[in-house]
């Protein structure tokens, strides 16, 4: 006898309230109703946007929640109506849906879906099912979803237009990457900001979606790749990927965009910044050259402040957009990335830093925090 | 005898020191150097960026200085070097010029010169000639230039590189307005944002630059052009040109962006903002939607305290671009909306409020501030 059509007791890992530690608990997960599907996860990775919903700053989070946004697994049952998934399908999360029915999927220029629309942040939205209730109950208490995708547990229900279906061979310690932070930051460098190749591109911050972006802007020919952040242990890996200079904000004589005008006679071509927070904004804008400058933002930094900028700024020639995910319609390109991965177009490898169980997942933030890990995988 | 190789003496209206009115006075004007052009200026309209020199807010003015950037006239003489132009030519004088051997001339992307590039604000910049030498003298004093036009005075010495030679049959009272607030506004439509046909359209400020941007949208083949203005005087002009509605944000009982996202079913396609001030750029960035709205800024208005954005505002799909002169290379272009105009492509009779003569310059800015002018032509 399977487990379809029942509640599926199993290990998650709940965050009870803002600004303490996650618990492993045991939940009971609901069968999936119509167009929903029931996943096992199998590998996930822990991102910054997991940990900006337990920032007490961040005053949106509606608690208890389990978090979660980068994974993959394997499809357990899948409810009335849905035909694109069947139970031991490998799939992926996607925590920005496609509908392939409204005017932004039906649009080759944007990944973004309606579904998202009602949210001003999609980042703390989708926190129920469509139908306004959660599948998860944790000591008798409903426990809300994170993003439509819920990773942080060995089971977890999204819709099926918040999931891709990949190949049958495909890694999923590796690919549960291609869920977030991968995605996001090459993506930005190869959809978003479309680098050109023997562009020169600056990259903020060297996280899992910086150290993306600097594979992004390789991939694209970029002939130079000026890597910044606040922490000498990133630089390593910045330059195997890529990266021809890198910059510590905090040893340089003066502001980073200042350096970076000089280094390139007037600015880069591109720049990302993958921090998040006002200051490397600031100088992710102003190391653009004037003419064509494109500042693309990718960060969202807690409690935030903003980007202020002045017209002049703009009206020399410079550009700013942004980017969710990479600019990629999940369920047509997740696929082809997995593919790219299988054939070596780019290397998911370095950036996995550790490997640990899942209970762990706290330690999986700590090293995170302290900047000592790139990404850490937990499995089931 | 002619004029060549003399200082000439002539009319022209000197702005002392700011938050005062012009005076009109005898200058006289040094015979061209090498690669510069003494212009006889017919006709200067006004335009809101020479109030803003005068505005005590402004602090990087510099007085004595002859303003006006928005000029037609003939060449009087050229100075050593000069082939391009000789005496008779029928010209504009160019704020942003195009020395057509700088890495931004020879890119097809950008109208923006390195001549510019050591000005923070190419608006105050410009402010002498290359040698760094004033042309112009009054009562023994010398006077600064501006924006490397001052078409304030009867005579006036630009670098070739700030001239675009026009049609001899061209009407100089009318193509003066190519000089910046119609180019400025048309291009920011047409080359900038690059509106498409059957999109929708937001423009905020309808005064010479806004109303411009109007023409662009409609000659780009917009279905939906919403103008906002705080002054319902501007709203029938704006509906002659092609605007589909008129908003007046006093008259709302909401925030303008959010009327608009209304109206068009989740926000415009592009907005502009000619308007300049922080409330008028946020409105323009708000009503845009999310998955691929772009916002075009233009306006700078005095004092200004900038714009704040999220990025979260730009992670949906969003982009912010700018403008100086519309996107267009001076010499290459201005021929041909000279041309445009002549073949009916756009009117420019329309934008053209009040003509007076020269004497009358403090007039022309009252009835700019007041609301009451779109463009005033003062003539010779």
């Amino acid at each position: 006898m399977g487990t379809k059509g029942k509640v599926i007791k199993c290990k998650a890992a709940i965050a009870w309230e803002a600004d303490k530690p996650l618990c492993i608990e045991e939940v009971e997960v609901a069968p999936p109703k119509a167009h929903e599907v029931r996943v096992q996860i199998i590998a996930t990775s822990v991102c910054h946007s997991d940990a900006h919903i337990l920032h007490p700053q961040f005053k949106k989070a509606l608690f208890p929640v389990i978090l979660g946004h980068e994974g993959a697994g394997i499809v357990e049952s899948v409810g009335p109506g849905v035909t694109e998934f069947k139970p031991g399908d490998k799939v992926i999360p996607l925590y920005t849906p496609q509908c392939k029915k409204c005017k932004f999927c039906l649009s080759p220029v944007t990944n973004f879906c309606a579904k998202l629309s009602q949210f001003k942040n999609p980042a703390v939205g989708q926190e129920l099912m469509e139908d306004r209730t959660s599948r998860f109950t944790c000591k008798g208490k409903p426990v809300y979803h994170f993003m439509g995708t819920s990773t942080f547990s060995q089971y977890t229900v999204v819709s099926e237009t918040n999931l891709a279906k990949i190949d049958d061979d495909a890694n999923l310690q590796r690919v549960c990457l291609l869920g977030c932070g991968f995605s996001t930051g090459y993506g930005a460098a190869i959809n978003v900001a479309k680098v050109t190749p023997g562009s020169t591109c600056a990259v903020f911050g060297l996280g899992g979606v910086g150290l993306s972006a600097v594979i992004g802007c390789k991939v694209s020919g970029a002939s130079r790749i000026i890597a910044v952040d606040i922490n000498n242990g990133k630089f390593a890996k910045a330059k195997a990927l890529g990266a021809t200079d890198c910059l510590n904000p905090r040893d340089l004589p003066k502001p980073t965009q200042e350096v970076i005008i000089e280094m390139t006679n007037g600015g880069v071509d591109f720049a990302f910044d993958c921090a998040g927070g006002s200051e490397a904004m600031k100088a992710a804008l102003d190391c653009t050259t004037v003419g064509w400058g494109l500042c693309t933002l990718i960060g969202v930094a807690a409690g935030d402040k903003g980007l202020t900028i002045s017209p002049v700024e703009l009206i020399m020639g410079r550009t700013i957009n942004g980017t969710i995910f990479g600019g990629w319609k999940g369920k047509d390109s997740i696929p082809k990335l997995v593919t790219d991965y299988k054939n070596k177009k780019f290397d998911l490898d370095i950036l996995v830093t550790h490997t640990l169980s899942f209970d762990k997942i706290n330690e999986a933030f700590d090293l995170m925090y302290q900047g000592k890990s790139i990404r850490t995988i937990l499995t089931f």
